[in-house]
């Protein structure tokens, strides 16, 4: 490239904002015909994707990338897949934009309601799945945004042939190309540019680890839809059903170690605990959990000593901190004190409890009788999401199409005036 | 003071976060009990208000401040009855706090839907009237937040006044004192110190002039509710109804020239410009308006030629841009590229017209046949507003109680596990 890097930039961010116009006023039906064109596009380029990525994956052998990290980069048959139904998906969800709520006439004889309207352009940043690029392209085509993609330089291959889909999908519907930009350059000046152009850009969605999220937020002049940890709770209160609680509390921690919403804190109710606590140890324990307790706790199972960093640490892994507690009011303390405001769980047969849990609890999802691990946008039903938010505004927890628009006031009148009598 | 400012914002700061796990469960009838309260300790202590104003007055005097701000500043019996009503009309309004909404059974078995919650701790930056004190603290205090209350330094005794009668209110609902507190001194490192306490403070509402605001949004590493431009439109169709139109752009200018709302640039159709124009401008010239055309507006009425600036000017004065088109796109073109996306509105008697308008316009409020000097909280029915939002997520437009609040998700089992067979 002879350009700079931030030419490029900025020439990849006035064609989204102008693309953006005209995705946002395109019709549902256009929408989805580009979202099943792109699906198709995908199904007839299997033998490309398989190539583009091998070139990726032989990149990152040379490169020394880990196992863990060239297991995420694969685009298996099976993802390929994945990608193909999560496009029909999409394009089978209601379309968010234009809906107008709550209509009502007011005393100056107006009407006011508001208007469901995409964002404008959203700026996505990866690392190496190249099966997000049509996760987040997906999503934001669906909710009317343009998007410019910036996924991991490990990955640009594939994402380079599955930009070609997204393309040949886009141009079958009559939609501008710059709807979906991938950004075609490793040079890492990129993200800051990316990051730094309101006027082009206007929300961020940093999808990866801890590093990459809050250097993205820091430096962002742009609003950021932040990912930060997921230190949940599942409370067992008293009284409740020790077997079901039982049940919950595994499936919360061993679903899967490594999601945000895998259980990491256990609060026990002390009138519980001694039924409770040995039979649920000796599960985590042949399943390999390392369980980590405070004195009462230890009292009863055998564990290591819980520190207070326990408390606030996201494992993320095969380890379990676990509190007695004295009751309601204090687990919901703890919770707010040391959680993370992600997502977090109370097992109860008490419908007060459960009320006051889920009214109290200051977290992104509350849930009764349920394992933590249900927090996905998938399961929720909103489709693909495009990132589980621990922010306090906008959206909070998973966010699907909903939380990629926002919501505009409609007026209408037949000429009424502003301090005098309504006609 | 022997504190540190710093010291002080940060006991502020933790007596909030403390306060708002209070309010945020308070039932509507305590809230509204505190309001009510309020409200009635406002109107026993008019002397202690007037005689509070009266030092601020003498000291603004003394202090030279111009005549403008002194009429800001003034509490007058009008003023303080304002209050009042406010805070009824607020205690009134139905409460955001709780509503559950689309919950709804999932394929696993699990109930999902969406709660309002309040955002925590909101902080209010504000400029000399002292009567935003009672507005900002009501719908805090109504939407379930706690709230800290930086107010002008020249309205320090009235802030102080109204404050005490706030705190009765609280007291007399059994509420803790730190759901309101004013901040109680004029160092300016208080305004840094409010906005850099995200462990502390959830949201800033800037409420002043635009140096205010952009200064607090450069700063904050809080999220900002802005309030930038309104540069706002009138679009007169094709085939308008002209009388109609004229008493719509005249009701849009001319109903307070200093309000964001106020038309700033007039659009007319070429197609009726040649009869529209020459009377609309006899009317505005009558009021003493002066106004600026395009070539082709120059044609039809005598105006100063208009400079590209025009277009992307906010007056907030006596002046008035005019730009003949040439139909419907041109409009919606020129308003999303010069307006501030703040309100725009569009005379027609053509239905589809209408439809387009409302929905290609990128604007925070979009209106058919109203001025645009409708944008307006009261207007709408939000009651109070404790801003009006230029941003693009969260809340646009006018602010009121929702937009003080956000959703959490809610998940309702009875023993369902992710991964497995539904029970």
């Amino acid at each position: 490239m002879t350009e700079s890097v931030l030419d490029y930039m900025t020439r990849l961010g006035r064609a989204a904002r102008e693309a953006s116009r005209v995705i946002g006023r395109a019709s549902t039906a256009q929408k989805n015909r580009a979202l099943q064109a792109a699906a198709s596009a995908l199904d007839s380029a299997r033998a490309e994707l398989v190539a583009a990525n091998e070139q990726d994956l032989a990149a990152g052998r040379a490169n020394g990338l880990d196992a863990a990290m060239l297991e995420r980069l694969a685009l298996t048959p099976a993802r390929i897949d994945g990608m193909i139904v999560g496009l029909r998906q999409v394009a089978s969800l209601p379309d968010p934009v234009g809906a107008i709520r709550d209509m009502s006439y007011r005393p100056s004889g107006i009407q006011v309601g508001k208007m469901r309207v995409p964002l404008g352009v959203v700026g996505i940043i990866y690392e190496s799945r190249p099966n997000v690029t049509i996760d987040a392209a997906s999503l934001c085509l669906k909710s009317g945004n343009a998007t410019i993609l910036r996924g991991g330089s490990e990955a640009i291959h594939s994402n380079r042939a599955i930009a070609t889909c997204i393309q040949r999908g886009l141009a079958e519907a009559g939609l501008p190309a710059a709807v979906v930009q991938v950004v075609d350059t490793t040079d890492r000046a990129a993200v800051g540019a990316l990051i730094s152009m309101p006027e082009y850009v206007d929300i961020i969605v940093p999808r990866g680890g801890r590093g990459l999220i809050e250097r993205v937020s820091r430096d962002a002049k742009v609003p950021v839809i932040k990912h930060l940890d997921g230190i949940c709770h599942v409370f067992v209160d008293a009284g409740a059903d020790l077997a079901k609680a039982q049940r919950i509390a595994f499936n919360a921690k061993t679903y899967r170690y490594g999601i945000c919403g895998a259980m990491e804190t256990l609060l026990v109710d002390q009138s519980v605990a001694a039924s409770f606590l040995p039979p649920m140890a000796a599960q985590f324990r042949e399943k390999g959990v390392e369980l980590r307790g405070c004195p009462r706790t230890r009292d009863l199972i055998e564990a290591v000593p819980a520190s207070e960093e326990d408390w606030n640490t996201e494992y993320l892994a095969a380890i379990l901190s676990i509190r007695v507690v004295d009751g309601l009011d204090e687990a919901i303390e703890h919770i707010n004190q040391h959680g993370s405001h992600h997502t977090d769980a109370i097992v109860t047969e008490q419908q007060g409890h459960a009320r006051r849990f889920v009214a109290e609890v200051d977290s992104a999802s509350v849930m009764v009788n349920a394992p933590t691990c249900f927090a996905d946008g998938f399961e929720y039903g909103l489709g693909a999401e495009i990132g589980i938010s621990t922010d306090k505004i906008h959206a909070r927890g998973p966010v699907g199409l909903e939380g990629l628009t926002c919501e505009k006031y409609v007026v209408i009148g037949d000429g009424q005036l502003r301090g005098q009598e309504p006609v």
